[in-house]
């Protein structure tokens, strides 16, 4: 359950206000990341900085100091009541500027992390339903793959549906090449061979998505990063969606195509708890 | 010059605070108006106010309450020192929320307004230079012609030049067709055809941009709102750009390109201060 008001800190401070000439407001100038927490521990960490700093710097913004950043979570997870499960969310913008779209190159990056309630994440572990959605992203080769705080069609994309048994709403750019999920990113198996869309033009290239493809590559499972057609969506074997929040989820029906529970897909479920997050490596 | 922070309200609250939980923050979840402000009164208020719904319509941003927002706009204005011109800034969010990109239906959109400094904005009157962006737009015709927040792409094109004698950057879409400048509509001029750029895939549909192809109308020039290669940039007789701030700029240098100053620019920018913005009609 949401109880509302996430735990947060602005650049190590305690409370939720942001300075409203802070370009993250004015132009979604930054960059995000939601990571799962587990007994109070943010989980793939060093990932997600990874991550972040490329953000960071496609965009242009100073890079972030990290260990300050972990200093300001560590607080934060220390401040929150005792959780199994939570979600930490880090926002960090160019930082407050004067009015135009030009960044100024002093501009300080403001940090922002929240802590939110689990909420209910696990109940797709079994297998979703997921529609298609009508809205079809923008290709902008210079802005794909980043996780940018320029959020509006996923946002428009997940208005298009109300019914709480859809979980997700799976998204074509604007030539029709399938995509992404609107909070993840898809796979699919076809005679073994497991494919994702590439994300050169458009799309959020998520951390889960990679420790997938390196979990494939691990178990000798023939991989491929390719476009990926709508015909070769409904031809799929086997569906899948995945973040950091929800591992794994398959997807049993996507509007009325049904897919089966494939092997494929469960192996690599099974395996990836198998992840040692403090040495980066696979436990046998 | 700009002296840094702006006067601000949010939600009619004095200060520059806002929620870190604020969509327009977390996604860009929202839309925007800036307004020339003259002997303290907000310039083509009507029209602004007109786009500012449209624009909250086509989200499914609960509607602004005009009235509460004028009043507003009012105390800030009548907070701020005395001064010629100034810039408002009219900033509407979905409002807060819970992490995750579906919007709430219960959502209160948040006003934010905000006034500047007007800095230096009127030497470009008798013409700039402007260069061409390798930026190329990404093409969403779910949003094209918001002035919502999402605005990367136009920061990312604003960022790759310095040179203080370049007033503009024109775009392009990701077809290779003319759209329109970082902060400004586009107007070109050919054989006495006045064309601007179709905004249907993509791009802000400007406010000056309205007034000035209603002007044209009125003065019975030739008008087409249609697609434009980057030929008819480079062979066109005269081009322009306007916003809400500088009205119209005539473009006397594109790159290497020269454009010797026009009378249908001129002509354009003389009518411009016949506008009574009172009754919405313009004087004889």
């Amino acid at each position: 359950m949401n109880t509302g008001m996430p735990l947060s800190r602005v650049n190590g401070e305690a409370g939720g206000q942001l300075s409203v000439t802070d370009r993250g407001l004015l132009f979604g100038d930054g960059v995000f990341e939601t990571l799962a927490v587990r007994d109070a521990r943010p989980c793939l960490w060093a990932r997600h900085m990874a991550r972040l700093q490329a953000g960071c710097h496609r965009l242009g913004i100073a890079p972030v100091d990290e260990a300050r950043l972990r200093t300001e979570v560590d607080e934060l997870l220390q401040a929150a009541p005792a959780a199994a499960q939570s979600v930490l969310k880090i926002i960090v913008t160019r930082g407050t500027g004067t009015r135009g779209y030009r960044p100024d190159p002093g501009a300080v990056p403001t940090r922002i992390v929240q802590l939110h309630d689990w909420a209910d994440r696990d109940s797709g572990e079994t297998g979703i339903k997921a529609t298609l959605c009508s809205l079809r992203l923008g290709n902008n080769p210079q802005l794909a793959g980043i996780k940018h705080l320029n959020r509006l069609e996923q946002v428009m994309a997940r208005s298009e549906w109300d019914d709480p048994g859809i979980r997700e709403g799976l998204l074509l750019d604007q030539a029709g090449r399938v995509i992404e999920g609107t909070m993840s990113n898809l796979f699919l198996v076809k005679d073994g061979l497991l494919t994702t869309p590439d994300l050169a033009r458009c799309g959020v290239a998520g951390i889960m998505r990679d420790v997938v493809l390196e979990l494939a590559g691990r178990q000798a499972i023939d991989t491929r990063v390719s476009d990926v057609g709508l015909d070769a969506l409904f031809q799929a074997d086997e569906l899948f969606v995945c973040n950091s929040l929800i591992g794994i989820w398959p997807v049993v029906a996507l509007n009325s195509n049904r897919y089966p529970p494939g092997a494929v897909t469960s192996g690599l479920q099974s395996r990836l708890q198998d992840y040692d997050d403090d040495h980066h490596t696979w436990r046998a």
